[in-house]
């Protein structure tokens, strides 16, 4: 299993102070030594840095930790890897363009190994993993059903909540799809989140003696949404995406929240 | 105009000896202060990283000068804007994914703005530059002739050629283009190459005080391919790829060299 981050802000936000949570689980207090990723779009441009090492000690994570990015739209994983090498063309979030966007994806779970069976046509996996395969797959079937982007966004939210209902039914798909406006984040296990906003106060990591006062750090009109496996800090309440539910979010508002058909 | 840095490498290899070259003409030594970006390939898979700030000031290209990255293919390049505004998107070098590979591309130069009708249909830009439209041109007219990767390589190289002369009747067109094993070199004005291999000998870079003896960093079997806008030092002789001609390289050898037609 892996975990994932995200963050949706309303304005360009570093993401150091739950990233540095994050990193100490990729092998330092959880399991996932497989190398990790983070993408951050500026725009409709994305900064990407992947390592196949280990987060807790590379020199690529601990220089992100460092110097802050700033970001309206941020997807990150670290891996433990289950299928397919631990090698760069192996290591989340993966990316791609569809209808002049860089869509940006990563996934946390397994699915059954008959997903490699289900056809593609357009988009093809460079590494052997079953997360790069659905991601293909998902970016096909949106570009069979809409060869031009629709305007109503929910008609996209919609669209992406059957594809993953659709693998859902073949395994564990937790996972963040991002595209520089909207992220959607899909939750089979675990996923929770956050939306921090005024009134800001301190608040500390789980995994590592860090505490940020987030009313030094931002202005009152700042909100920040942060989608976590599992909740990242101690003293705010986090909110769990439900099993089968699609939540989209837009500059750190949710936007849409689609549940599975009872 | 920008200033290109393409490597192939018989073993994965550092380029920071060139790169610390390149990266002061980026508002250094050179007038390139619209953004830089470099892409190393390992495998099948892509490291990349793009700074819409100058090179020579930039604290990225001053961790990738300092952590050694090693590869058998790198493409970089410095940008001086002539089409599109400085940002993310719009930085160099640009990937698509096509039959499972990921393609990478840097452009030197400038196109008609008629390069902005030609049609496309599965590759759109993301950004606003004449470069990375040419690009998604290249990668759809490679899509459209081979639905699937050809296995005779001589023929890509071929079709890849036909592509760059089509766009060099609309202006100053040098590229490189890479997909982990190849690397095409095409020149309109200007673009070098030089191979490094045994006897090793001791180089200094044209841009600043650096010097290299390469005895002490290889072994007597590495060879490495450099090929830049400018030769990048003093004491090495550069051959120029001539105009019209597609270079490609693989594990720095010369596989295949197409002039334009007489």
């Amino acid at each position: 299993m892996c975990e994932l981050l995200g963050m949706s802000a309303n304005v360009p936000t570093d993401i150091c102070f739950s990233f540095s949570g994050l990193m100490q689980r990729g092998g330092g207090t959880g399991p996932h030594r497989d190398g990790w990723g983070i993408a951050f779009y500026e725009g409709k441009g994305l900064r990407s840095f992947h390592d196949p090492d280990p987060s807790c000690s590379s020199k690529i994570a601990q220089f992100i930790s460092q110097n802050p990015i700033k970001s309206t739209l941020v997807v990150s994983h670290i891996r433990q890897a289950n299928v397919g090498s631990v090698n760069l063309e192996n290591t989340h979030p993966f990316s791609r363009e569809l209808w002049g966007y860089i869509w940006t994806f990563a996934h946390n779970g397994q699915l059954d190994k008959e997903i490699f069976d289900w056809p593609l046509v357009h988009y093809f996996p460079v590494g052997s993993t079953d997360s790069e395969y659905a991601f293909c797959w998902i970016m096909d079937q949106l570009r069979e059903e809409f060869p031009r982007r629709p305007t109503d966004s929910q008609l996209l939210c919609e669209f992406i909540h059957r594809c993953c209902e659709k693998l859902r039914t073949i395994g564990v798909f937790n996972m963040l799809l991002g595209e520089s406006n909207y992220l959607f984040a899909y939750n089979t296990t675990k996923l929770w989140w956050i939306i921090r906003k005024a009134p800001f106060g301190e608040v500390t990591l789980k995994d590592c003696d860090v505490s940020v006062d987030f009313k030094h750090e931002t202005s009152i009109t700042d909100k920040v949404t942060v989608i976590a496996t599992e909740p990242l800090t101690h003293d705010e309440k986090w909110q769990k995406i439900a099993t089968g539910e699609l939540a989209t979010f837009k500059l750190a508002d949710l936007v849409s929240q689609i549940l599975p058909a009872t």
